[in-house]
């Protein structure tokens, strides 16, 4: 039996003169990009290049659309409606689109970042709102969403296809939710346990809850880090440990 | 012999709680809406809205592409390279065409707005960006521009369809140019004046410039204002003023 | 025995090209205005023209600081830290102090905006980084807050005057809150009922709740609406009912 | 005789979580720091940090106020009236000022940014509302201008001390402007000569032009640059050089 897995990374964070990312690098490693759309990061002049640099390189152009909150990064909830946010997740799908479009490219997927993200994982409604966006521009599109969350059960209903994302440096609560952030086990600090989690995620498609509980995860896609000096160092590392391990990296919209 | 020619308004130029103009009204009366795009006015929601409204009454959607700078109404000049103009465009015509596209429908036009329009009348560098962006996401637009001036030419070198554009309420120089708004004569107050002008330069192709030469001008489409007490009154005035002429106001993607 | 009240408004909401409010007239009703400073709504120029006016009519001047979402108004709760509303806050106060300097004025008081007032009104750790703010670029200055709040106890802990709020056209809860806007007898309609139960908070210090329980509530200051057609009639309707009902409409720093 | 000169540089560049430059060791080598005030570039959060390290290392606190154009870092010419010049000046001198006072501070200087600063340098109407805005706000405030330039003449017109600045790295033409960096000789980079060169303006008031003319200069301050691989050896660099030819690296409020 052959395992696939499609590797994600954010791209294009970087913004007029500041610098983020070693996004040429990153993209030798991984299958599939979120590129930044604007509002939490990204502008148009760094758009472009990310694109092009995809298009390159063959790796599946996502769009990333985050919260309008530049200078928090989108990482701070915005207690926005349903209807909200399918209006900013249009206009950023659309805008990444525009350069897309212009590169001769094709968009592969969507992937809400940050607290938009966050917040749709846990929100049917928001979740609902992100899916139709994302179906009405375009019903082949591919929806990230973490593992078994709302934005997966919405984008499911409304007939898109779905890609279940896990976390490579994360740990995972009994009901399959990430540990937050705040608590101090929530990330996997050592490169061998993170790998092993991840490729029990692909293979069994189970994983170790903090509370020592064995859940059911299902692994489409593997978000790694493209931020941090030893970003490239891991992308390297679970590279050739996924090949070991015998599971093929792949575009995602090639086997969902 | 039967006239044609297409009304633009400026249009969407709204932003979060605060209203600008009057849309749904002057749609009515109008043929092409030019939809600010998040830049220089408008938010993801009036988008939304306002190319639904579009749509409904069978208006011709232009994304109007404007430098970012709300809190200047994008009519102050910005220095800018060709590069960043051509990203800028790219972005925002995307960011539209993702409303556009969710809702079923499809752009007829591109228009530069405010300072960006009126430096690339002049910039041949600059017009030339903007053609390639408008081109590259879709050459099956239609490039509007001040009739004659460089944006018009970088349109049709590059392969678009352009629309020249007069306008309904200002005075031309000699050299084809709009008189600056900085001059006591920049601007025809008296609508019968402007309304004479207009069907003049549909029907003869010819402007009285202030300098009392007569100049060659073409006329495939001509901007009215939709913002000030009398923007409806006049919309309404020099639509039964083209019919009384002879002249059929029609969309432009249909005579072009 | 004398009554005395202070009467605020929000004021300087315009930005850019978009007009919002009738500043100038409402401030002949007013004693004390709050003053947007740029991150909900306002930029420099309506902050400057701003300033004058309410000097030219001797009114309280106060800076009105809000979450950095132009686009939703400051409206949305933004989930931020005590540390990031301390620096908004401090920032705000000192650009709006900037404009005050300038015309050779002082500043009279500070009154947190829309989502950040309602915050911080049930926060403690947000009200006593507001309140800091205040405190530490200078002590004289008065903080308004929601009677009986958060904001208003963290004010008095660090040594401030506060001036407790109350709102003429809004229903209370038994606990001293104010109705949410999503309940539907959150808002007042009736000019006459909205006068007299103002009256009431200012002279016996108790208003009726919505769940017909009698409660205590100081009321320093009330804010009227500056927006919306009958704002003006509403302004000059309070400012004669509280006058024909022995109550001095005086500049809060006069009484506290 | 003694020699005295200041040193300063841009610092408080970082915007949310993006970082620029290595300000906590350059302060080490510095007299004066220019502050970003949020238009440009800086963020609340990084204002307040820098007045306190520019607070601990007793280095002159100033304002650099930019154009509002944070996807350019102020740096691309923006067509501004005096008066939104005045106004977007004030507003920043202000904003900056919140955090100097809650620090216990006391500002030193305001010196322009990028564009702004380039446009004001040869535009006596920019000039006067720059120094009108800081003149206003406080007299005692020193303004910082190109040497010779319109704003150092508007300076001392309107009754400021000014400081005229030269640039360590920068090639000068016969009249005493800056070579445009667009000609291939605006940098020295060689180390040496860009030593030499800020010495003999320090000591003898003379430039060579790359006219080979030899011009009359006048070197209060002395611009060198926090960003970059290098900055912090230049940094040290012109530190011993400057004391070793015997010029005191002082302050520059206690010596104008």
């Amino acid at each position: 039996m052959t395992f696939k897995v499609d590797l994600n990374c954010d791209m294009g964070e970087s913004f007029g003169v500041y610098r983020m990312g070693n996004d040429e690098a990153i993209l030798d490693y991984i299958t599939s990009a979120n590129i930044a759309c604007g509002f939490h990061a990204g502008d148009p002049a760094t758009m472009r290049k990310t694109v092009q640099l995809a298009l390159e390189k063959n790796v599946g152009i996502g769009a990333h659309p985050g919260l309008q909150d530049l200078v928090g990064f989108g990482r701070r909830n915005i207690s926005l409606s349903p209807q909200e946010a399918y209006d900013l997740v249009v206009y950023q799908i659309g805008a990444l689109s525009g350069f897309v479009q212009a590169e001769g490219g094709k968009m592969q997927h969507v992937k809400a970042h940050g607290a938009l993200y966050n917040m749709a994982a846990q929100n049917a409604g928001l979740s609902e709102a992100i899916a139709e966006a994302v179906y009405k521009i375009d019903p082949e599109l591919i929806l990230f969403g973490l593992s078994g969350s709302e934005l997966v059960k919405a984008g499911k209903k409304i007939g898109l296809r779905t890609a279940n994302e896990v976390f490579s440096d994360r740990t995972y609560q009994a009901d399959g939710s990430l540990t937050p952030r705040t608590q101090p086990d929530a990330l996997l600090t050592d490169t061998g346990t993170a790998l092993e989690q991840v490729i029990r995620m692909v293979k069994e498609q189970k994983v170790m809850s903090t509370q020592q509980q064995e859940i059911q995860i299902t692994a489409d896609t593997i978000c790694i880090h493209g931020d941090g000096a030893t970003a490239l160092d891991f992308a390297a590392a679970i590279s050739s440990s996924l090949a070991g391990a015998g599971i093929d990296i792949t575009k995602v919209e090639e086997f969902l």
